[in-house]
């Protein structure tokens, strides 16, 4: 992967959403296929909170990326006729400026001196990305979870920088349910003596609180019907200790929260998870009460839910298929039948294979 | 509430359902109402994991109870008709004897030398109590919660001890997504490093682990639809510090957390939570996979489940309402459709109290 990432210089002074600026800022992104010569064909994906750039592979040799069914040639991002571009999120630990980059005016890491991030600078900084790259408006944006609201952010900003939306998992804001999840994910963060106010090294990592973090993410990503399937009661250990690992659930939780605890850098999860949670697309209604993408060009759309996600359930999907139809944008919503909840768009290969390349192939004409 | 307050002593040498055993142990319960000649007219409530004995007031000067609209005179449960026994469950910390009772032969707290607790255990000794007032069966047993699923242990223990089920909010085992979230309860308190192997005291109270554990029970008691009626987006306050509390629903967290917090034992909440997680009624099918309620003698049954219940979903009521047709019991199944999830049957009293009214009133004819 390491070959094909790119760096895009983000101007000096660039101001964040809410206030506070940064000097020096860098995203790390991909790309994939060819930029046609009237810029046209131009897709991109926005990614959910842990999520990098490195969204499928570029050589037979290289990794394998996080959507590798999804983006390639021939697949249903057919990298034969878009040109996708993909970046690490502004914010995050994968390449791109963050809290625990170096701040250029101390040589030391930001930490909480970063600016508050939301994800309309996510959004913006990719704008200004694609721009520098000659895109003078995208075919599509394709947005999974986190990714989803980002695009959303993208389209409030630069009302007509996008012709198409691919909005999966996700809605017009965090449910308050999805909120209390990320709360207590960064409470488990936070709590962490070694996280020691964003002053933690790789010697004093604040392994506890997110490996903690994590097992309450895993709650609801997928769904307790695919639970139900996945672990047998029958598969029950002799724990070692009184209350020690027993259940096949505690099991997983433990797996996945120890591969995840170095993948991701703290400060970093704690800045995109509140990001998350302030992001509210009613807020841009003017007046309050009409519909906040009343500006938004956008020529068609495709909103994908999970009728098993707990984390962004369908009736968000719905709201925003709604807002989409009420301005004039050729809006399809498409509630799978999944059981693999919020995760599904990762994992249902054939039910999302299928629709994310139905909708681009008829985007196109 | 205290001078209503009853003292059942349990037999020495009590043997708990995975070994181990106690002497001079002793259960707490109240009793509303008369017992009637022929002894016909008992109905016993199992509890949820954290209620006590409790149930309703006994006078007008008395304290409410936890199930204050289900349980008095001309209420749904009928004292002037029924005579209604309520316990605190064995291994709780309401009265009955439990891990942070004192050892009889030590003087000191049990606690993680009190024998392994199985919901049988709370049924069986809840048998013995009943046993004790001279009821030799039970004209029902009704259990919401933790409740349902010790009725379905007194049952499988004594398949002829009750013509009658009211089973509420809950089912023949716990699915994996409530034993990860009551995995991660046990986890948070464990983990303060106040809980000390269960050496702590009122002044040094496991008081972090058990407001994260009530957080994240309470991810699970209500539902995403109520949570959306409930935070209005607008409310977000400016936080004390960064990432402090700022959304709705963080406060109402911190609130209950707070509220809980010493409300509860910490080492009697770790033995009932896994006493929960332990319960497998499927386990008494013999052979495997036969109707494990197979031996069970019931009349009927009042299966009730909530459509936005997390922690014990409508699956699993329509499992146990399935195995209690098979072995021919008059089983009635209600999904109700209220939106307060699991903690339904606490508010939602207009559809319960029409359910048990009905149900109990045609049980006695």
């Amino acid at each position: 992967m390491a070959r094909y990432l790119k760096i895009y210089s983000i101007p000096d002074s660039y101001q964040f959403h809410r206030g506070g600026q940064i000097d020096g800022g860098i995203l790390a992104y991909e790309t994939w296929g060819e930029l046609n010569q009237d810029g046209s064909n131009a897709l991109l994906i926005l990614t959910g909170l842990s999520a990098d750039s490195h969204a499928a592979r570029h050589s037979e040799s290289d990794t394998a990326g996080w959507w590798e069914y999804m983006v390639g040639s021939g697949k249903a991002i057919d990298t034969d006729q878009w040109y996708v571009i993909c970046a690490s999120s502004l914010g995050s630990c994968k390449g791109s400026t963050g809290p625990c980059s170096p701040n250029p005016k101390t040589g030391q890491a930001y930490r909480f001196d970063f600016p508050d991030l939301c994800l309309e600078d996510i959004a913006n900084t990719a704008v200004l990305l694609c721009q520098s790259l000659g895109i003078k408006q995208l075919h599509g944006v394709i947005g999974p979870s986190m990714g989803g609201m980002t695009a959303l952010a993208l389209l409030l900003n630069h009302p007509d920088y996008a012709r198409h939306l691919i909005h999966i998992a996700s809605g017009m804001a965090s449910p308050p349910f999805s909120t209390a999840i990320r709360s207590l994910q960064r409470e488990a963060i936070l709590k962490d003596e070694n996280f020691n106010m964003g002053f933690y090294s790789h010697n004093s990592w604040p392994e506890e609180g997110m490996k903690f973090a994590r097992k309450i993410g895993m709650l609801s990503y997928r769904s307790a019907i695919e639970w139900n399937e996945r672990f047998p009661r029958s598969l029950k250990k002799v724990p070692e200790h009184p209350f020690g690992i027993e259940f096949p659930v505690e099991g997983y939780l433990e797996h996945h929260a120890n591969q995840f605890v170095h993948q991701f850098d703290p400060i970093s999860y704690l800045y995109l998870s509140r990001a998350m949670d302030w992001f509210d697309a009613h807020a841009y209604a003017k007046p309050r009460g009409t519909n906040p993408l009343k500006s938004v060009k956008l020529v068609s759309a495709l909103v994908i839910g999970a009728e098993t996600d707990l984390l962004f359930p369908v009736m968000l999907q719905r709201e925003l298929h709604h807002h989409l139809l009420e301005i004039g944008a050729q809006s399809e919503l498409v509630i799978t039948d999944s059981i693999q909840g919020h995760d599904a768009f990762l994992v249902d290969q054939i039910s999302f294979d299928v629709l994310v390349r139905t909708y681009l192939t008829q985007s196109a004409v």
